[in-house]
Protein backbone atom coordinates (compact mmCIF):
# COMPACT_ATOMS: atom_id res chain seq x y z
CA UNK A 1 0.00 0.00 0.00
CA UNK A 2 1.62 3.29 -0.64
CA UNK A 3 1.58 6.36 1.46
CA UNK A 4 3.47 8.58 -0.48
CA UNK A 5 2.97 12.03 0.48
CA UNK A 6 4.51 13.30 -2.73
CA UNK A 7 2.48 11.56 -5.25
CA UNK A 8 -1.38 13.79 -4.13
CA UNK A 9 0.83 16.71 -2.46
CA UNK A 10 0.54 18.72 -6.10
CA UNK A 11 -2.64 17.78 -6.80
CA UNK A 12 -5.73 19.85 -6.79
CA UNK A 13 -8.78 18.23 -5.95
CA UNK A 14 -11.85 18.85 -7.41
CA UNK A 15 -15.50 18.21 -5.76
CA UNK A 16 -18.52 18.03 -7.56
CA UNK A 17 -21.66 18.39 -5.55
CA UNK A 18 -19.37 20.61 -2.83
CA UNK A 19 -22.29 22.01 -1.94
CA UNK A 20 -24.05 18.55 -0.12
CA UNK A 21 -22.94 16.75 3.45
CA UNK A 22 -20.63 14.15 1.69
CA UNK A 23 -18.68 16.44 -0.90
CA UNK A 24 -18.21 19.52 1.81
CA UNK A 25 -17.11 17.07 4.11
CA UNK A 26 -14.24 15.71 1.84
CA UNK A 27 -13.43 19.14 0.52
CA UNK A 28 -12.81 20.11 4.42
CA UNK A 29 -10.71 17.17 5.18
CA UNK A 30 -8.36 17.38 1.72
CA UNK A 31 -7.89 21.64 2.53
CA UNK A 32 -7.25 20.31 5.81
CA UNK A 33 -4.76 18.40 5.21
CA UNK A 34 -2.97 20.94 2.53
CA UNK A 35 -4.36 20.14 -0.59
CA UNK A 36 -5.80 22.51 -3.04
CA UNK A 37 -9.37 22.17 -3.48
CA UNK A 38 -11.91 23.36 -5.82
CA UNK A 39 -15.58 22.97 -4.47
CA UNK A 40 -17.94 22.80 -7.68
CA UNK A 41 -21.43 23.18 -7.82
CA UNK A 42 -24.17 23.14 -10.81
CA UNK A 43 -24.49 27.47 -9.29
CA UNK A 44 -21.08 29.07 -9.53
CA UNK A 45 -22.27 31.19 -6.76
CA UNK A 46 -23.16 28.74 -4.67
CA UNK A 47 -19.89 26.73 -5.09
CA UNK A 48 -18.03 30.15 -3.87
CA UNK A 49 -20.59 30.07 -0.92
CA UNK A 50 -19.81 26.63 0.46
CA UNK A 51 -15.97 27.30 -0.44
CA UNK A 52 -16.19 30.17 2.11
CA UNK A 53 -17.94 28.08 4.63
CA UNK A 54 -14.89 25.16 4.58
CA UNK A 55 -12.48 27.98 4.76
CA UNK A 56 -14.01 28.95 8.00
CA UNK A 57 -14.44 25.55 9.57
CA UNK A 58 -10.68 25.88 9.55
CA UNK A 59 -10.85 28.09 11.73
CA UNK A 60 -12.92 26.22 14.40
CA UNK A 61 -10.26 23.11 14.55
CA UNK A 62 -8.18 22.71 18.25
CA UNK A 63 -5.14 23.59 16.66
CA UNK A 64 -3.11 26.62 16.85
CA UNK A 65 -4.05 29.34 14.20
CA UNK A 66 -0.16 29.27 13.38
CA UNK A 67 0.05 26.04 12.81
CA UNK A 68 -3.08 25.73 10.59
CA UNK A 69 -2.60 28.13 8.73
CA UNK A 70 0.68 26.78 7.48
CA UNK A 71 -0.90 23.54 6.36
CA UNK A 72 -4.34 24.70 5.37
CA UNK A 73 -4.75 24.16 1.73
CA UNK A 74 -6.63 26.97 -1.12
CA UNK A 75 -10.44 26.55 -0.94
CA UNK A 76 -12.17 28.56 -4.00
CA UNK A 77 -15.70 27.53 -5.72
CA UNK A 78 -17.25 27.71 -8.58
CA UNK A 79 -19.11 25.49 -10.92
CA UNK A 80 -19.05 22.09 -11.32
CA UNK A 81 -17.04 22.78 -14.80
CA UNK A 82 -14.46 24.92 -13.08
CA UNK A 83 -13.73 22.55 -10.44
CA UNK A 84 -13.12 20.06 -13.22
CA UNK A 85 -11.27 22.72 -15.59
CA UNK A 86 -8.69 23.48 -12.53
CA UNK A 87 -8.21 19.53 -10.84
CA UNK A 88 -5.85 16.90 -11.73
CA UNK A 89 -8.35 14.23 -9.84
CA UNK A 90 -12.07 15.03 -9.28
CA UNK A 91 -14.68 13.55 -6.73
CA UNK A 92 -18.08 13.18 -7.84
CA UNK A 93 -20.27 13.46 -4.38
CA UNK A 94 -23.19 15.00 -6.32
CA UNK A 95 -26.73 13.44 -5.60
CA UNK A 96 -27.36 10.11 -7.06
CA UNK A 97 -30.81 11.64 -8.66
CA UNK A 98 -29.48 13.40 -11.37
CA UNK A 99 -25.85 12.04 -11.52
CA UNK A 100 -25.68 10.72 -14.87
CA UNK A 101 -26.84 13.91 -16.58
CA UNK A 102 -23.95 15.34 -14.56
CA UNK A 103 -21.26 13.64 -15.23
CA UNK A 104 -22.31 13.06 -18.88
CA UNK A 105 -22.46 17.17 -18.85
CA UNK A 106 -18.48 17.00 -17.94
CA UNK A 107 -17.21 15.06 -20.28
CA UNK A 108 -14.80 17.28 -21.93
CA UNK A 109 -13.38 18.71 -19.31
CA UNK A 110 -12.53 15.44 -17.47
CA UNK A 111 -10.76 13.67 -20.30
CA UNK A 112 -7.42 11.76 -19.35
CA UNK A 113 -8.55 12.77 -15.15
CA UNK A 114 -8.88 10.67 -12.61
CA UNK A 115 -12.48 10.69 -11.50
CA UNK A 116 -13.49 9.46 -7.76
CA UNK A 117 -17.41 8.51 -7.57
CA UNK A 118 -18.05 8.11 -4.31
CA UNK A 119 -22.20 8.21 -4.87
CA UNK A 120 -24.26 5.68 -3.18
CA UNK A 121 -28.13 4.73 -4.90
CA UNK A 122 -30.08 4.50 -2.24
CA UNK A 123 -33.83 4.98 -1.88
CA UNK A 124 -35.82 5.00 1.77
CA UNK A 125 -39.08 4.49 2.87
CA UNK A 126 -40.81 3.34 6.13
CA UNK A 127 -38.88 0.52 7.01
CA UNK A 128 -35.47 2.45 6.01
CA UNK A 129 -32.43 2.36 3.43
CA UNK A 130 -32.34 -0.10 0.81
CA UNK A 131 -30.09 -0.09 -2.64
CA UNK A 132 -31.99 1.21 -6.20
CA UNK A 133 -30.99 -1.12 -8.86
CA UNK A 134 -28.59 0.75 -11.66
CA UNK A 135 -28.61 -0.05 -14.91
CA UNK A 136 -24.96 -0.18 -15.25
CA UNK A 137 -24.39 -1.66 -12.43
CA UNK A 138 -23.45 0.67 -10.09
CA UNK A 139 -22.79 4.56 -10.02
CA UNK A 140 -19.25 4.39 -10.84
CA UNK A 141 -20.05 2.31 -13.93
CA UNK A 142 -22.85 4.52 -14.60
CA UNK A 143 -19.56 7.01 -14.33
CA UNK A 144 -17.39 5.20 -16.47
CA UNK A 145 -19.82 4.12 -19.30
CA UNK A 146 -20.24 8.14 -19.54
CA UNK A 147 -16.08 9.11 -19.24
CA UNK A 148 -14.76 6.31 -21.62
CA UNK A 149 -11.68 9.03 -22.07
CA UNK A 150 -10.99 9.50 -18.09
CA UNK A 151 -9.57 6.79 -15.38
CA UNK A 152 -12.90 5.96 -13.15
CA UNK A 153 -12.02 4.73 -9.46
CA UNK A 154 -14.56 4.41 -6.79
CA UNK A 155 -14.04 5.49 -2.93
CA UNK A 156 -15.01 7.12 0.07
CA UNK A 157 -18.84 5.61 0.21
CA UNK A 158 -18.86 4.76 3.74
CA UNK A 159 -17.65 7.84 5.30
CA UNK A 160 -19.66 9.19 8.06
CA UNK A 161 -19.99 13.30 6.40
CA UNK A 162 -20.80 14.24 10.01
CA UNK A 163 -17.46 13.21 11.08
CA UNK A 164 -15.39 14.45 8.08
CA UNK A 165 -17.33 17.92 8.41
CA UNK A 166 -16.99 18.43 12.49
CA UNK A 167 -13.61 20.46 12.41
CA UNK A 168 -13.27 19.01 16.39
CA UNK A 169 -12.97 15.56 15.23
CA UNK A 170 -9.18 15.27 14.41
CA UNK A 171 -9.42 11.81 13.29
CA UNK A 172 -11.27 9.85 11.10
CA UNK A 173 -10.53 6.72 12.16
CA UNK A 174 -12.19 4.27 9.29
CA UNK A 175 -10.71 2.75 6.06
CA UNK A 176 -11.97 3.35 2.48
CA UNK A 177 -12.52 1.12 0.06
CA UNK A 178 -11.24 2.02 -3.18
CA UNK A 179 -12.19 -0.15 -6.20
CA UNK A 180 -10.98 0.44 -9.91
CA UNK A 181 -9.18 -1.05 -13.12
CA UNK A 182 -6.63 0.86 -13.47
CA UNK A 183 -3.86 0.67 -11.13
CA UNK A 184 -2.20 3.79 -10.87
CA UNK A 185 -5.14 5.81 -10.02
CA UNK A 186 -6.11 3.01 -7.86
CA UNK A 187 -3.13 3.36 -6.50
CA UNK A 188 -3.23 7.91 -6.27
CA UNK A 189 -6.33 7.01 -4.49
CA UNK A 190 -5.17 5.56 -1.86
CA UNK A 191 -2.94 7.55 -1.11
CA UNK A 192 -5.45 10.66 -1.61
CA UNK A 193 -6.93 8.87 1.30
CA UNK A 194 -4.16 7.87 3.35
CA UNK A 195 -3.83 11.74 3.86
CA UNK A 196 -7.13 11.99 5.78
CA UNK A 197 -5.94 11.89 9.62
CA UNK A 198 -7.25 8.42 10.47
CA UNK A 199 -8.07 7.07 7.46
CA UNK A 200 -6.61 4.47 4.98
CA UNK A 201 -7.10 3.40 1.82
CA UNK A 202 -7.30 -0.23 0.73
CA UNK A 203 -7.54 -2.03 -2.78
CA UNK A 204 -10.98 -3.69 -2.96
CA UNK A 205 -11.71 -4.71 -6.21
CA UNK A 206 -12.49 -4.07 -9.92
CA UNK A 207 -15.42 -1.37 -10.80
CA UNK A 208 -17.50 -4.18 -11.75
CA UNK A 209 -17.57 -4.84 -7.89
CA UNK A 210 -18.47 -1.59 -6.99
CA UNK A 211 -22.14 -1.91 -6.73
CA UNK A 212 -22.41 -3.92 -3.11
CA UNK A 213 -19.98 -1.22 -1.57
CA UNK A 214 -21.74 1.65 -2.56
CA UNK A 215 -25.55 -0.48 -1.60
CA UNK A 216 -23.54 -1.29 1.94
CA UNK A 217 -23.92 2.27 2.86
CA UNK A 218 -27.59 1.46 3.64
CA UNK A 219 -26.20 -1.58 6.07
CA UNK A 220 -24.14 1.78 7.71
CA UNK A 221 -27.30 3.55 8.06
CA UNK A 222 -28.75 0.94 9.76
CA UNK A 223 -26.21 0.16 11.84
CA UNK A 224 -25.88 4.11 12.69
CA UNK A 225 -29.74 3.77 13.54
CA UNK A 226 -29.93 0.77 15.24
CA UNK A 227 -26.56 1.36 17.26
CA UNK A 228 -26.67 5.66 17.40
CA UNK A 229 -23.34 5.65 15.95
CA UNK A 230 -21.34 6.76 12.96
CA UNK A 231 -20.00 3.90 12.18
CA UNK A 232 -17.20 3.06 9.67
CA UNK A 233 -15.06 -0.06 8.24
CA UNK A 234 -11.69 -1.46 9.49
CA UNK A 235 -10.52 -3.90 7.27
CA UNK A 236 -8.46 -6.79 9.26
CA UNK A 237 -5.84 -8.36 8.24
CA UNK A 238 -4.41 -5.45 5.97
CA UNK B 1 -25.92 -5.39 21.85
CA UNK B 2 -26.44 -8.87 23.82
CA UNK B 3 -23.66 -11.21 24.57
CA UNK B 4 -25.39 -13.11 27.08
CA UNK B 5 -24.46 -16.61 27.44
CA UNK B 6 -27.08 -18.46 28.98
CA UNK B 7 -29.21 -17.38 25.87
CA UNK B 8 -27.30 -19.77 23.16
CA UNK B 9 -25.87 -21.96 25.64
CA UNK B 10 -28.39 -24.44 25.77
CA UNK B 11 -28.99 -24.40 21.82
CA UNK B 12 -28.37 -27.18 19.49
CA UNK B 13 -26.35 -25.98 16.44
CA UNK B 14 -26.78 -27.69 12.98
CA UNK B 15 -24.40 -27.07 9.91
CA UNK B 16 -26.52 -27.61 6.50
CA UNK B 17 -23.29 -28.06 4.29
CA UNK B 18 -20.98 -28.92 7.09
CA UNK B 19 -18.27 -31.19 4.71
CA UNK B 20 -17.96 -27.47 2.76
CA UNK B 21 -15.48 -25.56 4.46
CA UNK B 22 -17.28 -22.39 5.66
CA UNK B 23 -19.49 -25.11 7.53
CA UNK B 24 -17.14 -27.20 9.04
CA UNK B 25 -15.34 -23.93 9.97
CA UNK B 26 -18.32 -22.88 11.80
CA UNK B 27 -18.75 -26.28 13.25
CA UNK B 28 -15.54 -26.35 14.35
CA UNK B 29 -15.90 -22.57 16.39
CA UNK B 30 -19.27 -23.11 17.82
CA UNK B 31 -18.01 -26.81 19.32
CA UNK B 32 -14.98 -25.22 20.62
CA UNK B 33 -17.12 -22.94 22.18
CA UNK B 34 -19.03 -25.53 23.67
CA UNK B 35 -21.89 -26.09 21.68
CA UNK B 36 -23.34 -29.02 20.63
CA UNK B 37 -22.90 -29.34 16.92
CA UNK B 38 -24.89 -31.40 14.45
CA UNK B 39 -23.01 -31.66 10.52
CA UNK B 40 -25.06 -32.33 7.93
CA UNK B 41 -24.27 -33.22 4.64
CA UNK B 42 -26.30 -34.96 1.39
CA UNK B 43 -24.99 -38.10 2.39
CA UNK B 44 -25.38 -39.06 5.97
CA UNK B 45 -22.33 -40.87 5.80
CA UNK B 46 -19.91 -38.09 4.67
CA UNK B 47 -21.59 -35.60 7.45
CA UNK B 48 -20.77 -38.31 10.15
CA UNK B 49 -17.10 -38.68 8.61
CA UNK B 50 -17.02 -34.35 8.52
CA UNK B 51 -18.41 -34.42 12.47
CA UNK B 52 -14.99 -37.00 13.02
CA UNK B 53 -13.10 -34.92 11.50
CA UNK B 54 -14.02 -31.57 13.34
CA UNK B 55 -13.96 -33.83 16.79
CA UNK B 56 -10.25 -34.55 15.79
CA UNK B 57 -9.23 -30.92 15.41
CA UNK B 58 -10.34 -30.31 18.69
CA UNK B 59 -6.97 -31.80 20.05
CA UNK B 60 -4.91 -30.14 17.70
CA UNK B 61 -5.55 -27.02 19.23
CA UNK B 62 -2.97 -25.25 21.78
CA UNK B 63 -5.39 -26.04 24.83
CA UNK B 64 -4.84 -28.64 27.45
CA UNK B 65 -6.27 -31.92 27.28
CA UNK B 66 -8.19 -31.21 30.13
CA UNK B 67 -9.77 -27.51 29.31
CA UNK B 68 -10.47 -28.34 26.16
CA UNK B 69 -12.15 -31.44 27.46
CA UNK B 70 -14.34 -29.60 29.46
CA UNK B 71 -15.22 -27.42 26.79
CA UNK B 72 -15.50 -28.95 23.64
CA UNK B 73 -19.02 -29.96 22.61
CA UNK B 74 -20.54 -32.77 21.39
CA UNK B 75 -20.19 -33.19 17.18
CA UNK B 76 -22.28 -35.35 15.87
CA UNK B 77 -23.25 -35.88 12.15
CA UNK B 78 -25.30 -37.11 9.36
CA UNK B 79 -28.17 -35.87 6.62
CA UNK B 80 -29.18 -32.41 5.98
CA UNK B 81 -32.69 -33.41 7.57
CA UNK B 82 -31.16 -34.65 10.62
CA UNK B 83 -29.19 -31.79 11.13
CA UNK B 84 -32.42 -29.58 11.19
CA UNK B 85 -34.44 -32.40 13.56
CA UNK B 86 -31.97 -32.18 16.22
CA UNK B 87 -30.83 -28.30 15.64
CA UNK B 88 -32.45 -25.49 17.08
CA UNK B 89 -30.94 -23.13 15.31
CA UNK B 90 -29.77 -23.87 11.47
CA UNK B 91 -26.87 -22.42 9.70
CA UNK B 92 -27.27 -22.63 5.94
CA UNK B 93 -23.52 -23.29 4.56
CA UNK B 94 -23.97 -25.17 1.18
CA UNK B 95 -22.62 -24.51 -1.88
CA UNK B 96 -24.66 -21.61 -4.20
CA UNK B 97 -25.04 -23.99 -6.95
CA UNK B 98 -28.32 -25.93 -5.48
CA UNK B 99 -29.06 -23.84 -2.66
CA UNK B 100 -32.81 -23.12 -3.49
CA UNK B 101 -33.41 -27.39 -4.14
CA UNK B 102 -31.84 -28.45 -0.24
CA UNK B 103 -33.70 -25.58 1.31
CA UNK B 104 -36.64 -25.87 -0.28
CA UNK B 105 -36.34 -29.96 0.22
CA UNK B 106 -36.00 -29.01 4.19
CA UNK B 107 -38.87 -26.78 4.39
CA UNK B 108 -40.81 -28.88 7.08
CA UNK B 109 -38.00 -29.82 9.38
CA UNK B 110 -37.14 -26.00 9.66
CA UNK B 111 -40.43 -24.76 10.90
CA UNK B 112 -40.35 -22.25 14.04
CA UNK B 113 -36.31 -22.38 13.90
CA UNK B 114 -33.98 -20.11 13.35
CA UNK B 115 -32.25 -20.55 10.02
CA UNK B 116 -28.86 -18.53 9.31
CA UNK B 117 -27.90 -18.35 5.25
CA UNK B 118 -24.24 -17.54 5.09
CA UNK B 119 -24.53 -18.44 1.64
CA UNK B 120 -22.58 -16.00 -0.68
CA UNK B 121 -23.79 -16.29 -4.80
CA UNK B 122 -20.79 -15.43 -6.40
CA UNK B 123 -19.14 -16.14 -9.92
CA UNK B 124 -15.70 -16.44 -10.95
CA UNK B 125 -13.61 -15.60 -14.44
CA UNK B 126 -10.10 -14.37 -15.32
CA UNK B 127 -10.79 -11.29 -14.07
CA UNK B 128 -11.29 -12.30 -10.65
CA UNK B 129 -15.16 -12.64 -8.38
CA UNK B 130 -17.75 -11.19 -9.00
CA UNK B 131 -21.48 -10.92 -7.78
CA UNK B 132 -24.24 -13.19 -9.41
CA UNK B 133 -27.60 -11.65 -9.58
CA UNK B 134 -30.36 -13.60 -7.63
CA UNK B 135 -34.20 -13.18 -8.62
CA UNK B 136 -35.12 -13.02 -4.95
CA UNK B 137 -32.92 -10.38 -4.19
CA UNK B 138 -30.50 -12.22 -1.96
CA UNK B 139 -29.78 -15.81 -1.01
CA UNK B 140 -31.03 -14.94 2.29
CA UNK B 141 -34.30 -13.70 0.42
CA UNK B 142 -34.50 -16.78 -1.36
CA UNK B 143 -34.68 -18.66 1.87
CA UNK B 144 -37.21 -16.49 3.61
CA UNK B 145 -39.25 -17.06 0.24
CA UNK B 146 -38.43 -21.06 0.67
CA UNK B 147 -39.09 -21.06 4.05
CA UNK B 148 -42.11 -19.09 5.70
CA UNK B 149 -42.47 -20.44 8.61
CA UNK B 150 -38.78 -19.93 10.09
CA UNK B 151 -37.08 -17.50 11.24
CA UNK B 152 -34.53 -15.97 8.61
CA UNK B 153 -31.38 -14.30 9.50
CA UNK B 154 -27.82 -14.10 7.23
CA UNK B 155 -24.84 -13.69 8.31
CA UNK B 156 -20.83 -15.14 8.69
CA UNK B 157 -20.41 -14.33 5.32
CA UNK B 158 -17.31 -12.88 5.26
CA UNK B 159 -15.26 -15.39 7.50
CA UNK B 160 -12.44 -16.60 6.54
CA UNK B 161 -12.69 -20.30 6.51
CA UNK B 162 -9.16 -20.82 6.65
CA UNK B 163 -8.96 -18.73 10.09
CA UNK B 164 -12.21 -20.39 11.75
CA UNK B 165 -10.74 -24.21 10.69
CA UNK B 166 -7.34 -23.88 11.78
CA UNK B 167 -7.59 -25.24 15.14
CA UNK B 168 -4.10 -22.85 16.36
CA UNK B 169 -5.88 -19.49 15.45
CA UNK B 170 -7.62 -18.67 19.06
CA UNK B 171 -9.07 -15.75 18.29
CA UNK B 172 -10.90 -14.74 14.45
CA UNK B 173 -10.94 -11.39 14.93
CA UNK B 174 -13.56 -9.26 13.15
CA UNK B 175 -17.45 -8.34 13.34
CA UNK B 176 -20.38 -10.37 11.49
CA UNK B 177 -23.10 -8.33 9.80
CA UNK B 178 -26.23 -9.57 11.01
CA UNK B 179 -29.18 -9.30 9.14
CA UNK B 180 -32.99 -9.64 9.46
CA UNK B 181 -36.68 -8.52 10.48
CA UNK B 182 -37.18 -10.71 13.54
CA UNK B 183 -35.53 -8.88 16.21
CA UNK B 184 -35.18 -11.48 18.75
CA UNK B 185 -33.48 -14.27 16.48
CA UNK B 186 -31.17 -11.45 15.16
CA UNK B 187 -29.93 -11.31 19.01
CA UNK B 188 -29.76 -14.74 19.23
CA UNK B 189 -27.90 -14.97 15.92
CA UNK B 190 -25.41 -11.92 17.67
CA UNK B 191 -25.09 -13.83 20.39
CA UNK B 192 -24.18 -17.03 18.70
CA UNK B 193 -21.48 -14.93 17.22
CA UNK B 194 -20.10 -13.65 20.40
CA UNK B 195 -19.60 -17.19 21.92
CA UNK B 196 -16.60 -17.57 18.85
CA UNK B 197 -13.37 -15.82 20.58
CA UNK B 198 -12.70 -12.43 19.27
CA UNK B 199 -15.53 -12.47 17.15
CA UNK B 200 -18.69 -10.13 17.41
CA UNK B 201 -22.24 -9.75 16.11
CA UNK B 202 -23.38 -6.31 14.74
CA UNK B 203 -27.15 -5.68 13.68
CA UNK B 204 -26.60 -4.47 9.85
CA UNK B 205 -30.03 -4.21 8.93
CA UNK B 206 -33.05 -6.04 7.52
CA UNK B 207 -32.81 -9.10 4.95
CA UNK B 208 -33.85 -6.91 2.14
CA UNK B 209 -30.22 -5.46 2.39
CA UNK B 210 -28.55 -8.72 2.56
CA UNK B 211 -28.02 -8.76 -1.09
CA UNK B 212 -24.55 -6.36 -0.85
CA UNK B 213 -23.79 -8.14 2.40
CA UNK B 214 -23.44 -11.43 0.49
CA UNK B 215 -21.56 -10.01 -2.51
CA UNK B 216 -18.79 -8.08 -0.84
CA UNK B 217 -17.73 -11.48 -0.04
CA UNK B 218 -16.38 -11.07 -3.79
CA UNK B 219 -14.23 -7.61 -2.62
CA UNK B 220 -12.98 -9.38 0.67
CA UNK B 221 -11.57 -11.97 -2.05
CA UNK B 222 -10.02 -8.97 -3.83
CA UNK B 223 -8.58 -7.92 -0.98
CA UNK B 224 -6.89 -11.30 0.27
CA UNK B 225 -5.93 -11.05 -3.68
CA UNK B 226 -3.81 -8.02 -3.29
CA UNK B 227 -2.81 -8.10 0.40
CA UNK B 228 -2.30 -12.04 0.73
CA UNK B 229 -4.45 -11.57 3.96
CA UNK B 230 -7.46 -13.30 5.43
CA UNK B 231 -9.63 -10.19 5.65
CA UNK B 232 -12.23 -9.66 8.05
CA UNK B 233 -14.29 -6.56 9.04
CA UNK B 234 -14.25 -4.44 12.05
CA UNK B 235 -17.14 -1.79 12.67
CA UNK B 236 -16.22 1.22 13.57
CA UNK B 237 -18.03 3.47 16.73
CA UNK B 238 -20.09 0.45 17.79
Amino acid sequence: MTNDRTEVDGLTIGILGGTGDQGRGLAYRFARAGLRVVVGSRSGERGQASAAEIAKLASADGRSASSRAAVFGDVIGGTNADACQAADLVIVAVPWDGHAETVASLRSNLIGKIVVDCVNPLGFDAKGPFALRVPEGSAAEQTESLLPESRVCAAFHHVSAVLLADPTVDRVDLDVMVLGDDRDAVATVIALAARIDGMRGVYAGRLRNAAQVEALTANIIAINRRYQAHAGLRITDV
